[in-house]
């Protein structure tokens, strides 16, 4: 079963925002609200700023349109897509918490075979505080679990596990299908409950889909840019997936780790076909070099943060996708505008100002 | 669920054989009757070869004792292990089937979360004939599966899959663990039904237990040697890990896939934690060695047959793992022996001796 409520789990409230990009009236946030009221809402407008968006009463929320966006990153603004789901990375740059848990407006709570609601945010923080396993396969799952522990011929040395830097969760009922499946199976439904959580392999790219994800906004938030999509742009719905790409290397790269499976969410609607296929077919066939790509993506050992993995990213991008077509120019670009924004609105404590206590000579 | 009793499943009853190593008598087939009957079973039996094995009526079997084995290889007699359960591998050298079936003669039906009967042997068929994804995470699982299929992001070209080798099942009840977890956790039974199955990735190694297992013998057979386990050895209980290791290697190789999750059977009693540590204490350091050299496997173009990554194996395992102890000299020279062992048995298509219509020359 998923994480049952009488499980205590760390609420986190303080140390993680929910950033939702919407088009519409957040009336979605009705179902959630015994689990997302203790939270602080990011909510990304998108689309024409002059609308109102209505948020539901009670919840403690900034929201942010294309002015307020094009106001605080001024020229940098240009590497936030615009009209896209994609634009949720902006609610990541803004945040100032460690975790980052983001959803669809189409997402609703799910029950489990028992008939329970799903508390999907803290199956989500009970993912990111226990460890992952990327190294070696766990047989019976996530071995941090309650009732599950490492297997007969699991090598002790790796039991400790690493720090889980990215939770990425389900869905039942419409499942998260491109264009050509979705025309191909337009009935099909996801009514499989997996009780499971697990680790994806080091060294294993995986499809990562933003409706329902998780992660260490302070560990891999700057790997979490979606991209450049929608408005202008001749590609669509691959903003969740370059950020999966991305971030996987990075996690690969950095040792931390990347589960996926529980929890879920009830996915209300499925998109538009016909308008996914005009959006995605660029991807379907650049995925074919883009994958590859990826899989043979060796980041320097001097690459010891998120931001100079993704730097170094940018450089490869531009030089080894620039030639399917312009537009990985003009993405690596973007890579590099996003990560200077990130530094802008971040300053790590690497480049803060250093203390007079800190700069006294240490004592031995 | 696992698999209805309504979905056709081609049975293979002519193209698989169930391999069963014993001590006892063997009345656990009693509940497996329906499910087993219409299939071969090879029995191998181990230790005192005058005791006689009570199989209970009906079965179609063959049984080979000791003095079978020794009579059998003669000299070649030595890469089968006496008194442990590795000794099992001797009935995958003598089958003359596609596939293979193993299990425990401790294991017994499970019941699937609805209460039905699972038919692990119709599962493990189900798993074999169907594809392998090991280029590329699925978040749906088997996208062979009824109801699920490959997600958005899901690159096209690899959505044939490979063909796969190896059907790994779990166990409710009494999970696999090791001597240590078993003296900490005394208590711990799995209950928890995982309705999945997925294919572990290229490159990533998983500890694979006996106990409940399917693959393609003609595929991978030669790789699944059980080692030198048990009397006159320095270690036991690690002959499955050993098998696993080297074949998913293979697997990786060869572009094979390895598919682990459903069927379930129920693990009727733990073995004792105390023998078990005393079998498997050199294992646990030794493999803290033996898998970072499994993890750098790699083996030259020209082995293209299981037989040859084998051999090619043995020798990296002399050369690699010979300076941990003498015991792998002596390992990797057995599994020489197996191969002999194995080409013995099974002279291959190739190296039978061409019949004259197939010499004629074709007519176009």
């Amino acid at each position: 079963m998923s994480v049952p409520a009488t499980t205590v789990i760390p609420p986190l409230t303080d140390e993680l925002d929910i950033v939702i990009p919407t088009i519409r009236n957040l009336d979605f946030l009705e179902q959630w609200r015994s689990f997302f009221q203790p939270y602080h809402l990011i909510i990304v407008q998108d689309g024409d700023p002059t609308k109102t968006i209505r948020v539901p009463q009670g919840f403690d929320y900034e929201l942010y349109n294309r002015n307020d966006i094009n106001r605080i990153l001024g020229p940098k603004a240009s590497c936030i897509s615009f009209k896209d789901s994609a634009c949720r990375c902006f609610g990541f740059l803004v945040s100032k918490k460690k975790y980052i848990f983001t959803i669809d407006d189409d997402c609703f709570v799910a029950k489990d075979p028992s008939g329970q609601e799903i508390n999907a945010l803290a199956q989500h923080i009970h993912n990111l505080l226990s460890p992952a396993t990327p190294f070696f396969f766990n047989t019976l799952y996530d071995p941090f679990r309650d009732g599950a522990d490492f297997v007969r011929g699991y090598p002790f040395s790796l039991r400790e596990g690493v720090t889980t830097a990215i939770s990425h969760g389900l869905w039942l009922n419409i499942p998260d299908y491109d264009a050509p499946t979705q025309l191909v199976k337009p009935l099909e439904r996801n009514s499989r409950y997996v009780d499971a959580v697990l680790t994806i392999p080091k060294g294993t790219l995986f499809p990562m889909c933003g409706m329902n994800l998780g992660f260490h906004r302070e560990l891999i938030g700057p790997a979490m840019y979606f991209g450049l999509m929608g408005d202008g742009q001749p590609i669509g719905r691959y903003d969740d997936m370059w950020a999966g790409w991305c971030a996987k290397v990075i996690c690969d790269h950095l040792g931390l780790g990347v589960k996926t499976g529980l929890p879920y969410i009830w996915h209300s609607k499925a998109s538009n076909p016909f308008v996914n296929l005009k959006k995605e077919y660029k991807g379907i066939y650049w995925q074919e070099e883009i994958i590859p790509f990826f899989q043979g993506v060796a980041l320097p050992k001097e690459c010891t943060t998120p931001q100079k993995c993704y730097i170094e990213l940018s450089k490869l991008v531009k030089e080894k996708l620039g030639p399917i077509d312009p537009y990985f120019e003009k993405l690596g670009d973007a890579m590099v505008t996003w990560i200077d924004a990130w530094n802008e609105l971040n300053p790590s404590a690497d480049a803060a100002p250093v203390k007079k206590t800190d700069a006294a000579p240490k004592k031995k």
